[in-house]
This record gives structure tokens, sequence and C-alpha cells, in this order.
């Protein structure tokens, strides 16, 4: 099953994609992809619903907005350097257990929203990362469990502005939290439709020409380790998001660095799980 | 006005501290402390509503268990080292800039609820800090203009596992973001009676014995100057928490450190914002 969200910024409703592409209307299912949505079997009871009301979900227009594909979670919690090769264009050893960083969710954004350069920023950069949602609370969960708690997975643009992640003083969060630093989707996908997530290409392109281009494969800690591991330290709910991090071919990796001007555009994808494409624009023009 | 939530974990209900000390049920104003109540001027509308219904509120029966004064907010922002003897006892300069991370927010619990001791964890620490609630969105906001953006004020204890925090690689957020580690009442102030958020006193225990006991007046970025920082990074939501960073007498600066162990009782206060009382126990007993 494959969901999205559609209408202005924060008004969003919920929407279907369905096997045949057509972009359904589901307002009259009345509930958001939220927190509670996920808790209890969402989309279980979705699909319910469908059966009975397809019918009647009138079609999204085309060229419709679309929003983050899930309602903004209680937590984004990112992992650096979970790919060897970003790792070593980042100038850092393999990490030997998980980096993980928190992302403001004010920062979450539709797929093909522009992605407003902050202010005084030099450095703003993108990375193209697989999105895990979490669909029940998980405090403590082993491994070999982990990924009874996956509710799905959509494409993340983990934007990060590396002066204020990296040059500013302490912790990475400043640089990974401005407005539109989140965009997620086009559409979250259910589980039982991605039977391998480490098994996925993804890739990222600035102006056309491509910049990442891997699988999910070369990740260094994989999801059920992940899960495992942040729930050691935190408790995960419903319809939060760990984000899993980039492969090689970051702006902060380039030789010179390069980073993000006004009119640039940014294209990613993730293999079944849909395209992204941002313009980027100046913090005075948004 | 102070405002209090009590009832089960995750179940609370809204109550009213009155001038006279009376501990009101206000679950019938409709509301609770989130987003939402401070988007509105919840606040101002609880105060007129209370003027009429005030009679016909039941009070809350002592010993009721009371949760966090607000509800979960969509973020706890933590400045680290803001005393410049706790950078000292840290081993850390004193900040150039406010050094910024986040809790998660799944740590939120009430003020006198156990601490846990996460599994595993042999140096969980205590942090008493004055913690601001955002009233309005904020984004870009100078520091002249600040305060407009405050609805009040509450304590805070920032517990923190210092080795999760500083030995397990990369960012704080691992040591910050347990279950329990972010007890946040007993009642939310409103601005107005709090003319002076700089010069509190604030104090720690453990085990009767004072360990913190400092005051506002010694942070090294005011509130001002945090609140435009912040919103140059992240937008601020209402309801959002911005906790100030703590004083020195934390178990990490003692010689040797000393953390917390199962059976241990740390209580903590600001003028003015009431108290705390958290006993520890170890995860196994939770």
């Amino acid at each position: 099953m494959k969901l999205f969200r559609f209408g202005a910024h924060e008004q969003e409703k919920p929407g279907v994609l369905t096997a045949d592409e057509k972009m359904l209307d589901v307002s009259a299912f009345g509930e958001d992809y939220n927190e509670k949505f996920f808790a209890s079997d969402g989309t279980s009871r979705l699909s319910e619903w469908l059966a009975t009301h397809e019918g009647t979900c009138p079609q999204v227009p085309e060229k419709t907005r679309l929003g983050s594909c899930v309602a903004r979670p209680s937590k984004i919690i990112c992992i650096g350097l979970n790919y060897a090769k970003h790792a070593a264009e980042s100038g850092a050893q393999p990490p030997a257990e998980p980096v993980v960083f928190f992302k403001a969710t004010s920062a979450l954004c539709g797929p093909n929203d522009q992605v407003v350069i902050p202010k005084n920023s030099v450095k703003t950069d993108w990375e193209v990362e697989l999105a895990v949602v979490i669909s029940q609370r998980a405090s403590y969960v082993e491994e070999s469990e982990a990924m009874k708690y996956v509710a799905g997975y959509a494409l993340h643009n983990d934007y990060s502005e590396r002066e204020f992640q990296l040059e500013r003083g302490g912790q990475w969060v400043k640089g990974k939290s401005n407005d539109t630093f989140a965009p997620v989707g086009p559409y979250f996908v259910t589980a039982d439709e991605v039977p391998d997530p480490h098994n996925l290409r993804l890739w990222l392109s600035l102006n056309g020409k491509t910049l990442q281009d891997s699988s999910t494969a070369d990740m260094i800690f994989y999801i059920p380790k992940l899960i495992s591991y942040l729930s050691h330290f935190m408790t995960l709910l419903p319809g939060d998001i760990i984000s899993t991090g980039t492969p090689e071919g970051v702006g902060l990796g380039m030789k010179p660095p390069m980073y993000l001007k006004p009119g640039d555009v940014v294209e990613l994808g993730i293999e079944g799980l849909g395209t992204q494409r941002q313009e980027a624009i100046a913090w005075e023009a948004r």
C-alpha cells in the first residue's frame, strides 16, 4: 500500500496511490497518517475501508502539492556516517556504533517543495536517505524482533547546513533543522511491499548530474540493528522516522566542496519509493 | 497563572493552581496544554473561562500524580554548558555561542515520577534547569523581540546518562533521551508572574545534601539571546520547551564522579516555580 498526503502545508489531507497509479483522496476515512494512525494498525484499517469505499473516493487533481507522506512525528532520528565511503569523504572513520542525531520535526515538508537556503547559509548540502517509519512503541527491542516494528519506508533528503552543523560549536542539530530540510515522500510504502530494504538503489542528482548513486546494501548498520540500538536509548513511538544515513557524493565531500545556490535543482530517488525534486531558493525569496 | 496536569501518564488532565493554592480540575475547559493551546493564547482564554466557571471546578484530590505541566511538545531543546562553572567542571571552555542539543520528547514525565536508571547505565546524572515554554511560532526573531515569544516557565531536571552521552560515539542525544529523563513541573507559570527570569535561585539535592545551588543570573547566554539564536536554526513552535542549561554541581563534575543508584532521592527547585522529587529505580524494577 502506498500512502501520500496532499494540499497546503500543515493542512494536508490523506491519499492513497492505487496499484493502477490512481491518486485517491481518502479524507473520508477521517484520519491523518500520524502517531495514532500507526499505533492502531491504520494501514490495515484503511485497506479494509478502501475495499468498500474506493469507488466513492475522488481523485486528487494533477499537480496538487504533496506534503510529507506521514504527519509530523514525535521524532526524526537520523543516523550519521552509516555508509563507509560517506564516512571517508567526511573525513571520519566508519563508526564503531551508530552515530545518532535528531532533526527538528518542524523541518518536515513535501517531496517537491522548494528547499530554502537559510539566512547567512553558504554550505547547504544534500543527503539522499532511506527513511523507516515505526509502527508501534519500541523500547529495548531485540534485533531479531526489530523488523516487526517497521510500518514502512519513504524517501528522505536529509538537508544539512555544514557550517551550522560542524563549525558553530557542539552538536549537529543546528545544521539539520531549518525549515524545508526534511522533505519526506512522495509516498509511504508499507513494509510488505518492500521485501528487502537492504537492497535498494538510491541516487541523487544536482542540475541533472548524478552525484550520489549507491545501494542500501552498503549501509554499515542495517535496520534491525538501528531499531534495536535506538530503542535502548529512547522509546520509539508509532510514526517516528528513522533516517538511515546517506551514501557518498554529498557537497561536503567534493574537492573543492560544493553547496547549493538559488536556482539549483536537486532530484533524488530510491527504487520503489518514488522520486523527489527540490528547487533551491534564497531565504529572502521564501 | 499556574497550570499543572494530573492523572495517569499520557492521559493527564489539565489543572489550575489558584492564588490560594487550590488545585482545580479544569477538564471542563476541554483543552490540554499543548501546541494548539499555546498557539491560540490559551492561558488568556482559560483565565476568562475560569472567571465564570471556577466555582464549578472540582478540586484535585491530594496525592494525585502530577504529569508534565505541559503536554508533549514538538521539541525539547536543551542548551549545554550555559553556566561558566558547570562548563569548567565538565572540562570544557565556556562556549563562544550556545551549545544546542535535543532531548526526545518521549522522555517527558511528571515532576515526582520515579527516574528509571536505564539498562546497563552506570552514569545517570542530574541537572536542575529553568525551562522556557514558547508561546508562538518563532523564526528569525530579533533579541529585542524575543521575550514576546515566552509563554512562561517551569522547572526541569535534564537527566543525563554520561556514558551514553559522551562515550558512545557522536552526539549527546543518546544520553539525554531515555524515558523519565525529562520531569517538567510541578506547574507552568505564565510569564507575567515571573518578572525577572534571570534572577531566580535554583538548587538540587541528592539524599538531602545540596549539590547544586546557583542563580539563573549566572547563565552565560540569557533567554532573549537563546530564543533569537535558536530561531535562526529552526522554527520554534508554540509549546516548545527550551531548557536553559544547568549550573555546577552535577555528578560528572565531582571528584571522583558520582552517579545515581537505586533508592537515591533527588530533590530540586527553582524560586517561584515549585519543587520536584524523584526516587531512582533500576530498569528491572520499572
